[in-house]
């Protein structure tokens, strides 16, 4: 099977990776440039594609900042502090993001015959991002069905849909992902802060799931 | 009415713009560079948005080229002459391109609050294109109810999607579009071919609506 994959270089996304790679999937991976602050996530996807044999390929948006600017993540309006799944978050949103990436990514996958579209959005990102929860992955699922017709037969894969992070620690451990090359931090620092909303999510999640946290955190 | 409209300069595309103004909305003109051979079309776009006062921006997407090439559009493949509506012209197509471009002007709408997004998309597209059919413009605007859930309300304007090119030729007449001004051939010639699928397309389109076609062809 071969799987356009969209890899940040977070937890989440890496760990994706590591469970395809784990069945010998053919897999492109794919990254964003988006001009977000925490750029360094890149480094961290690349390195995870080239672990487990993928191809691996970034994709520059970066001049679409300007444009959809308004968000924490590319802007110079600071990062909050806080738990990830607060209101405050808000903030943090980049317009219209996930359909953006998948769209190129069936671009991508159409010219190259793939069979399927992954990205690891999961249940714990649903009370803030509408882009991902299930009704909009199956909406866009259809619309690509619509959009491809003739053209090529492409599912979309969303493996931790239903999943809290702490599960998608547990599954990344039995498919050995290794979690200190991952990066999780919005702010893009030296080491992850440990105080931003995806930080506290992250230190969580590793908590929860009763795996020790390999992660070195400012605070 | 705020509406971010994607325009490539082409007759489609500035004829809509032209009605749009006519309307006194709130224009906010969108063009993309992904590569196309006929890039000399971005200009006419860009003098379009300006002759009806709208802001204009081009969303640098030729870093895609080498990933979702493969189209005689893009890439050094001949461009066919013959009919547009001829399954020879399937070479043409960009995958996914309309979903791409769409997903981004809905980026954009949410980041400035507009109305809606506008698409010059029209019948003659339909046999060969599956993205301008009006099954995948339905789908796309339920898609992005879903993923913009709570930060804006953007409707997904289509007003061509039942028209004929002819038709848009009447219409964008009574709208005052300098058709002279706009341009059609995928080859990006010093003038028009007369050859080339869309040229041969806007040569009948200006025939059968009984208006003076203002294009200077090669042949």
């Amino acid at each position: 099977m071969k799987i356009i994959s969209i890899v940040s270089g977070g937890l989440d996304s890496v760990s994706m990776l590591y469970i395809q790679a784990k069945y010998k999937h053919n897999i492109h991976v794919l990254s964003f440039d988006y001009g977000q602050r925490h750029k360094k996530e890149l480094d961290f996807a690349r390195s995870a594609a080239y672990n487990v044999g993928g191809m691996w390929d970034c994709v520059d948006l970066s001049g679409l900042t300007r444009l959809i600017g308004g968000s924490s993540l590319t802007d110079n309006i600071p990062v909050p502090d806080g738990h990830y799944a607060q209101e405050n978050m808000k903030i943090t949103v980049v317009p219209n993001r996930n359909a953006i990436m998948l769209s190129i990514a069936y671009g991508v996958a159409v010219a190259e015959q793939a069979d399927a579209v992954a990205i690891a959005v999961h249940a714990g990102d649903h009370f803030i991002y509408p882009d991902c929860r299930p009704a909009f992955t199956e909406a866009f699922e259809k619309m690509q069905d619509k959009a491809i017709e003739g053209f090529g037969n492409v599912q979309l894969l969303t493996p931790f849909i239903k999943y809290s992070k702490s599960d998608i620690v547990k599954e990344g451990q039995t498919a050995g992902t290794p979690f200190s090359k991952t990066w999780s931090c919005y702010k893009g620092g030296d080491v992850h802060c440990g105080t931003c909303g995806t930080c506290v999510e992250r230190k969580e999640a590793f908590q929860l799931a009763g795996v020790q946290d390999p992660t070195i955190y400012l605070r």
